[in-house]
């Protein structure tokens, strides 16, 4: 049967990179004869724009049918001042994420030695830097119920959320950071706040069973302020780090910033049978979208992703993060990663490089 | 009538590092004639150690009756084990906060040039670095009720915690940050999640709100995710950042990272009318304590801050920063901070040498 690809452009510069990716995507799909077919749906702001919400029921059921999804990136000014929360581009993500219960979201914060000097820290502190943070992505305090802004006496407002994780949410998050840790250096970092917040009690307690299903895996646990201290500190120390999504979403970017390159960096969020979503770690941009400026190499690297951990193609995988390799080493440099001596390319120009490397 | 400031060692090095800042209170405390009367009392580890209990009532009573309240740290393994979460060192901390209801946390990150090159980051990115981290302090998740772990159907467990601010909390931290940047550079950064929490979009609007009242303080908005990602891309675009608590555990301890010598940098917690507690960024580290090896200058510093907030004495301050920067000069450096071709001193030589740069 054929596999279905479904393309999410949404808003700002996704649409530009979701371009790119796609060629590079139509190629190895021809010449490794994947026979997947593409579709794309609106998602986002785009969708807001066009249908009034930022999930369209026939782009969740697209979702839901495709072997895998491929995001560009959602968000912009133009709708963050909708007074209804609901209609946020932020909730199309989030939507897909939770209805398709893609729980295991998997974020490479690695450097690439081309641009090693594009890190704000010390070369000898990130050089070689390959860490994994495996975020939980479908439960904590982005879907807690309940949650709103009520009236106290006094007609005093308060805002409220609630964080909460059971124990089977813990258990198949931290299967997958075991299961991660197990194929690369066999050590894992669970970040939790077990001192102060009763949540990540229960989280250490989970974490340390599974431990006795994978002794070959070293566990230690870490408080999320010194994580973020020793990602800053000695962030080469890490291999895989497993963490609550909220949590998880602060740590990552900062494990992503690390490296300087965040237009380099690929992400995973994946369900419970491999079926999964794929994005750039980065944003939507919207101050540099539709000027050729947006780097495609985090989109084309998810592509990668996709075909590795959904489609079943880690050969083309491989392919396409040499190809990537290779048009650093041709010096081609999108704005954002662009130094002196290196040659400037356009988004088309970077996307079309990476086909012709192919 | 004399003041009252009282000392509360706390664990791991904290005995050590109070020991050197109280020799420098009081030789300021008797130069300047401030009159104050020193007393010292149990917090934490220590505490449950001597009375089951990690705020023991004497000691709630002596800080609520102090002017300002001095302390090392808490916390270490021998007591992280305990089942019983209210028999943790942290409560002993946390119950101070919360019963003085000291919510204005300022964290100053602060890079002196002497410790340049202890940054991990490039010195251009961090040379003369100054930020202010205001965070609530006695609200947020840490307090937020319900709070627990409970069974649902079937047996299975789940934690669960509430994130939970009112108008009125957030409008007085708000206030501690409008003003602490007017005093500064005039520049504020709201930090939130505003596009997924609830909480965040009260919050957010109070401090819009409050905006209208300082309109010499330009107010910025960013997500707490983009701000991890920021402080280490260009920490020095922030003057001020106000956060909530949990928010601001997190990026203080970040961005105190950022200057590579966070045994430098003091704190303090405040209540509505000036009375604080003053304690340096940094942990208990008990793989360090008694052996002479900690940096005592945070603690000196919170001395200083003391002196400054609460027991209007800055001139004495200015003199405790001054002999500070002296010892610096004097290229004298606990282990923390050593470098090539500087003066190695134990604990008490660093207090000593401050106490005779005074
Ligand atoms: C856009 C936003 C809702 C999202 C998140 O917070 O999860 C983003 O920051 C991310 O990390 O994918
Ligand atoms: C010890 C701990 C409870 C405390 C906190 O989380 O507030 C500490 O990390 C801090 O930042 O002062």
């Amino acid at each position: 049967m054929a596999k279905n690809v479904l393309v999410l452009p949404g808003d700002g510069i996704g649409p530009e990179i979701v371009t790119e990716a796609r060629k590079v995507l139509e190629l190895v799909n021809e010449r490794h004869g994947l026979g997947l077919e593409i579709n794309e749906a609106l998602v986002g702001g785009a969708a807001i724009d066009a249908t009034g919400v930022p999930l369209p029921d026939e782009t969740l059921a697209a979702a839901k049918a495709a072997d895998a999804i491929l995001l560009g990136a959602v968000g912009g000014p133009k709708w963050d001042t909708n007074p209804d929360f609901a209609i946020r581009p932020e909730k199309g993500l989030l939507g897909i994420r939770s209805q398709l219960e893609l729980f295991g979201n998997l974020r490479p914060a690695i450097l690439y030695p081309q641009l090693a000097h594009a890190s704000t820290l010390k070369p000898e502190v990130v050089s070689g830097l390959d860490i994994l943070i495996v975020r939980e992505l479908t439960g904590g305090i982005y879907f807690g119920q309940p949650r709103g802004v009520r009236e106290k006496e006094g007609g005093i407002r308060e805002g409220f959320n609630t964080y909460v994780y059971d124990e089977n949410e813990i258990r198949r998050i931290g299967r997958v950071a075991f299961e991660a840790a197990r194929a690369r250096d066999k050590r894992l970092c669970s970040v939790d706040k077990a001192n102060v917040l009763e949540v990540t009690v229960l989280w250490r307690e989970i974490m340390e069973d599974l431990a006795k299903e994978y002794p070959d895996v070293e566990l230690s646990h870490m408080y999320v302020d010194n994580a973020a201290m020793q990602l800053v500190r000695a962030p080469k120390q890490f291999d895989v780090v497993v963490t609550g999504n909220m949590f998880g979403d602060i740590l990552s970017d900062a494990a992503a910033m690390l490296t300087g390159s965040i237009g380099m960096l690929p992400s995973a969020s994946l369900d419970e049978n491999g079926k999964g979503m794929y994005e750039p770690c980065h944003g939507s941009a919207p101050d540099i979208a539709g000027q050729g400026k947006a780097n495609p190499l985090a989109t084309i690297l998810s592509v990668a992703m996709m075909l590795r951990y959904s489609l079943n193609a880690g050969e083309a995988a491989d392919q396409i993060e040499a190809a990537v390799s290779k048009v650093l080493d041709q010096d081609l440099r999108t704005p954002d990663i662009m130094s002196e001596g290196m040659k400037a390319v356009t988004t088309a120009e970077m996307g079309d490089a990476v086909v012709a490397a192919l």
